[in-house]
């Protein structure tokens, strides 16, 4: 590693432990993104507040035109928990053998350093770049994000902004930094169904009607539909039943009504209205007198091909020495709204996420260095004038 | 009514009274069956107390040999609940309008009052009846029954001890005294089964074991067999899931366990072994990871012919003018026990039961006159010399 690289390295770092020592639990920022704004400023890039309700957002931009490479992040974490499980308190980050401990130092506000610290150098080398070079980041993709980065994107598009290229800094890697990017994430939705039935005694099952029995036959057929084969880059579509109750708790009352929540993860072979439909279709076949609350995550998406996912496995192999592997596996992540631009072509890569969301999380110090370069090598193949 | 039936009378009210001033909550006596051990052994009956950790319970006898007349009674009343609800203070009974008004009036304090004076006066009038005339109080029947009735049945048989006819004073009747008798009660048996499977993040599925999944195509061939057509006597066996609860109440999470209660009220025409065989063979069959604890809560019992059930319509008929409908239905009582005893034939007759289990529960002094001349009556033409 060259002296440049070194001194890039500790920058980040440093940024990192600012940043983690920020309590900024879901939603709340505490001051993150207004340090990231002034590291940002004094490269010249321009900063946009889009706060919106209980969301703290910004836009920072250098250059103009297309085409638009972003770089997406969030500055909120989960909350730290039970603090007698951490060797370190959660925000007051500690360098240990190598390691960054404190909430958020990988989920994600590491990668939030590494993108800053990439976008800043490369912006002082090639101040004439192709395009824009931006950066988005929301203190709520941890809690309920629809003020977050959705509200972004609305913005961007209602002025007919476009992004090109995103890099969303999520810890990806799972044993070694680069060996794993996310190229699509499936979709999430969730019915939240309440059958209704007539409360009664068991001794007297003609004058009761129990939800129970009403929802298991139309259930047993939920289950064995196959809702799609998948594809090469996406699972079948997976449906599970998290959470079911019903009854008093009484031995001998029918209960009245029934509670079932189901959640599925969808491949691009189906869309949520199709699993709607198909479900609407199976409950009422056998007649069941239902309501369901549908709640939508997000649509699946994919960056099957295409110059970035090319050039992202090259700076990984010039940095790491390795051959990555894509994956669409794990649950959502704010990349599904970035990808609803025109042809936008999306990768997720970050950190190791093993210890994400867990006591006592930590990241590599060496890999923040190494992160940050290889986020600067994609930008110097995509973006250099 | 002559002056003998009234005299009668008064003293029924007047023991139910009595009675009702105790609040003998379940399973407590409070004194109530020293109360009707004092009145029989005025008349001759030997009283033998047997009692049983927790439970109250009397055997008093006039007479001896066979056959063995007995009446089966409980001293003990159901919570009063709510006592804003009570229009009077439920153990400070009170007569209006000809209603007595307290806890136990119906349920079946009355009964008692009534089997106890019939028995006085049938043994006053007949003192070398045939056989025995025997009382069995319990005070445990709404409770946990173990301690009463199924401990007295065990201690007689222990001594040879049969019990040929047997009159349950609880209240059998719908709309007017005597409309309805019980002539048995389907069994019932409860399983609680835990289903086993492995927690884990719904984005995960291999990584888990939805114990949901597994059960539902069980109980969904369980909701489907037939367990028995029923017969004359009773309605097919039914099936019940009165309570399932399975979830950590996040809608990310695969269930670690789930829970789920069945319940059976079952005909003579099937047994409880044939349930836990069926139903072990269903769950089994799905290759579920699971464990049942089952209760047993009574075999099905049936008097369906017999000189007692002749004898009783025609007293019915005598002193109420109507033909008796003879039923099955509702939950369990204790005429399940007694009525293991050999050619045991168990009738049930009491007071209506609107209002039993609720507030303001009440009963008619009238009734509580007419139903101890039927059960003095039904004496009269069994055990007269």
């Amino acid at each position: 590693m060259n002296n440049h690289d070194d001194r890039s390295g500790q920058e980040v770092v440093s940024l990192c432990l600012e940043l983690v020592s920020r309590p900024s639990v879901t939603p709340k920022d505490e001051g993150c993104q207004q340090l990231i704004a002034t590291r940002l400023r004094d490269s010249g890039f321009h900063i946009e507040n889009l706060t919106h309700i209980d969301t703290t957002n910004m836009y920072a931009t250098h250059g103009s035109g297309s085409p638009n490479f972003c770089f997406l992040g969030h500055t909120d974490v989960v909350p730290p928990g039970d603090s007698g499980l951490w060797a370190y308190s959660p925000f007051e980050p500690v360098i240990q053998g190598g390691m960054i401990y404190g909430r958020g130092t990988a989920d994600m506000k590491g990668g939030d350093a590494a993108m800053v610290m990439a976008a800043k150098r490369f912006v002082e080398k090639h101040p004439n770049h192709k395009g824009r070079i931006s950066l988005i980041f929301t203190s709520n993709e941890e809690g309920d994000f629809k003020n977050g980065t959705p509200h972004v994107v609305s913005r961007l598009m209602e002025r007919n902004e476009n992004i090109d290229y995103c890099i969303v800094g999520e810890p990806s890697s799972q044993s070694v930094l680069g060996d794993t990017i996310k190229i699509g994430r499936r979709g999430s939705i969730t019915a939240n169904i309440r059958v209704f039935g007539i409360q009664g005694h068991v001794a007297y099952p003609h004058l009761g009607r129990n939800p129970v029995h009403d929802a298991v036959p139309a259930l047993n057929e939920l289950l064995s539909y196959q809702w799609d084969g998948g594809n090469e880059y996406f699972p079948p579509t997976s449906m599970q039943i998290p959470n079911v109750r019903a009854g008093t708790g009484a031995g001998n009352v029918i209960p009245g009504d029934c509670f079932i929540q189901i959640n599925w993860r969808f491949s691009n072979e189906t869309t949520a209205d199709e699993i709607k439909h198909v479900t609407d279709e199976i409950l009422s076949k056998y007649k069941l007198n239902y309501h369901i609350d549908w709640e939508f995550f997000g649509d699946p998406y994919i960056t099957e091909k295409g110059e970035l996912l090319d050039i992202t496995r090259k700076a990984i192999k010039d940095v790491c020495g390795i051959d990555v592997q894509e994956s669409t596996a794990g649950g959502t992540s704010d990349g599904r709204f970035v990808a609803k631009f025109n042809e936008c072509q999306v990768i997720e890569l970050g950190a190791i996420s093993e210890t994400i969301h867990k006591a006592n999380e930590c990241t590599s110090a060496e890999d923040l260095e190494k992160l940050a370069v290889i986020y600067e090598k994609i930008l110097e193949m995509i973006m250099a004038e």
